[in-house]
């Protein structure tokens, strides 16, 4: 037989997908396991989308523009322009989902070898993609000790070399839930310029702020906005992850360009995904608001409770629905896993991400784990429980 | 501003798209255009996928498994049996678009420099997708002469060199609408049987075979079934190309799993799509044969039309709804444009694909073009009349 790609063999593995296998045998001897793990929120997708969908009176589903549908990305400019991003439907390629969006970006910006320098723990396709296109991921951590703010600039500095072409942010952050201050953003512009980096900017969290702080966007920052390529998803603000609808909105025509072969190649993005993110974008401001509040809650909630747990500690998370929690454990790998296959508080479970998915450096991340709130607040109530009890017993106990 | 990636600068730009700006000026004139570029199909979505899609009661569109839904699977299992082809739901992995399928199989087939040979005219975007894998097509011309059959197989074995990975084909065939004979299909089984090489075979026109000779599938041949890996899309049989369903079919377990790993990295494949696709294949036989007769007599008065034009000559197309037909001008490209922003038949021109665009081997096709008969017959019968006219007063006419 031909041998597969190194590439395919170089693609990381997820610790968290290693772990399904486990959740599905809880699952099969009976015990009901709380799903901590994923990003996949809970709250309903808005009806106007469902009704979209529900009322297509097409003859034939035919292929959409390859950059998307022109209403669709009007309609986009217009939702970023409440958020003061200024740019036209001509600077928005709709992808198929924001997956789709960074494969294109980082295929159309770096060539193999390139180097793209990232804040960790970081969202861990960003490294499958760059793995896709044959670029190289440099990692700086940040700590939990700091509430995962950005790394000193001369962290950065210190990373860059000839083949760096580019800084990757997640802003509001998943998996911390950290969101850039104004001050922060602004050293990220200033290495940006200094350097003359592309600043891939994945914003799909902006409508989950949650401390009064601003949302600073990459094209909030001065004189970089040939630069700045940003990665947007409907999926996360109107749980219609299904749907598979993003964009790259990118003002560099020359960028533009080159996302857009990749594109045509593709042929087109989902047609009836296009029509419902079009019509999510008419929701009634009683749903957004709706939703942020029950997130607010949810990690007011969480956080406390964490925090109320012996031995474990979460920063406050200031946006998107997820926290980054330490564990008075060795190695919540194994933590993970054995609350899966060997522990059970009456019958019930709960399945969370090891952080050190989300990690490139050696060692970080070993005793911690991301917990997303997409439960409903008395199931995270049966989840701290679970965990609390869970500590009191598990062998690989720290402290 | 930092420099694009060389890859995207590589990716090969489609002759097709280039005239794009010319038909839309050519509607501006208000100029009505025959789109005989196209391979969209104009025949209607089955209303069982419509149906399917309309009564969507889901409270939450959620992402489906990376791998595609279970029971859509299970379908075209069953589906792929009806044509002796015997693969598990497990052998199955939904993609989006059979774009998507082609490029993870080539992410997860072939490193940087490593080479595929594809007998051209070919699909344009085979290029495309290799290009994202920074693999290398050598391409093997077919000639019109012999209706486009198998080039020798000694052609091959000339280009086979240590980086030769696969062979490539599309069958029925995407320009051409050439059908393997089994004599034909054996003769590759035995190359990628001698050079252990994958066969990455295209079959997504298998409905549409016209000459009661059998639509033989790469995994009809023996011995090879590790090496195969069949490429389908949902598009074309059920004239659903937005709803964006793919799948990509493998046996051989280290490429599935090299697969799955870009499957996992980009979440899932688009829900309501599969929603779709599934219903599709409950379509009634009746749509089928009806499309299937449709097709059929367009291509026979296509055919007949084309060879009645003094100097034009089409072979017979025994599959898919393509052909590629040779025409008394010295360059296609320029008559293609020439016919967009130079002439009109009362008010009306038609739109052609150049044959350059299928071709990599210097000098091929440049007389040639695809015509695609996913127009009625009446409309095909006034874009025969407009070319015929075209060619008595086009100032490049050779003949």
């Amino acid at each position: 037989m031909p041998h597969v790609s190194d590439r395919g063999i170089a693609m990381p593995d997820s610790p968290i997908r290693k772990l399904v296998p486990f959740a599905n045998k809880a699952k099969a001897r009976g015990i009901k396991v709380f799903h901590l793990n994923i990003g996949q929120p809970d709250l309903p997708t808005p009806e106007i989308a469902l009704d979209a969908i529900r009322s297509i009176d097409r003859k034939i589903l035919e292929y959409s523009p390859s950059d998307g549908i022109y209403t669709l990305r009007e309609k986009l400019a217009a939702y970023y322009h409440t958020f003061n991003i200024e740019v036209s439907a001509d600077d928005i390629i709709i992808t198929t989902g924001g997956s789709e969006a960074v494969t294109f970006a980082f295929m159309a910006c770096l060539d193999p070898g390139d180097e793209i320098i990232v804040p960790e723990p970081a969202y861990a396709n960003y490294t499958a993609f760059a793995v896709s296109a044959g670029a190289v991921i440099r990692s700086i951590p940040s700590s939990i000790e700091t509430g995962f703010a950005l790394p000193p600039v001369e962290d950065f500095e210190k990373l860059i070399t000839p083949r760096t072409k580019g800084i990757m942010i997640c802003n509001p952050n998943n998996p911390t839930g950290y969101l850039y201050t104004r001050e922060e953003m602004n050293k990220i512009r200033d290495l940006v310029k200094k350097y003359d980096l592309f600043l891939f900017s994945d914003e799909v969290y902006r409508e989950f702020c949650y401390t009064g702080a601003p949302y600073i966007s990459a094209f909030h920052l001065d004189e970089i906005e040939n630069n700045v390529i940003l990665i947007d998803s409907v999926s996360k603000r109107y749980s219609e992850c299904g749907i598979r609808i993003g964009a790259l909105v990118v003002k560099n025509r020359e960028v533009y360009d080159n996302v857009m072969k990749f594109c045509q190649a593709r042929l087109s993005p989902p047609l009836i995904g296009q029509i419902a993110a079009e019509a999510s974008l008419d929701v009634p401001a009683g749903y957004m608001l709706d939703n942020y509040n029950e997130y607010l809650r949810r990690r007011n909630f969480l956080i406390d409770g964490l925090n109320r747990i012996p031995g474990v500690f979460s920063p406050i998370p200031m946006g998107a629905f997820y926290t980054v929690a330490r564990l008075p454990v060795k190695d919540a790998d194994h933590f993970c896993k054995w609350l899966l296959s060997d522990y059970e508080l009456e019958g019930q479970t709960i399945f969370m991400a090891p952080a050190s998915g989300f990690y490139t450096t050696p060692g970080y991340g070993k005793d911690e784990v991301r917990i997303a709130y997409v439960l409903k607040k008395e199931d995270l109530a049966i989840s701290l429980k679970i965990l609390e009890e869970a500590l009191k017993v598990y062998p690989g106990r720290t402290i």
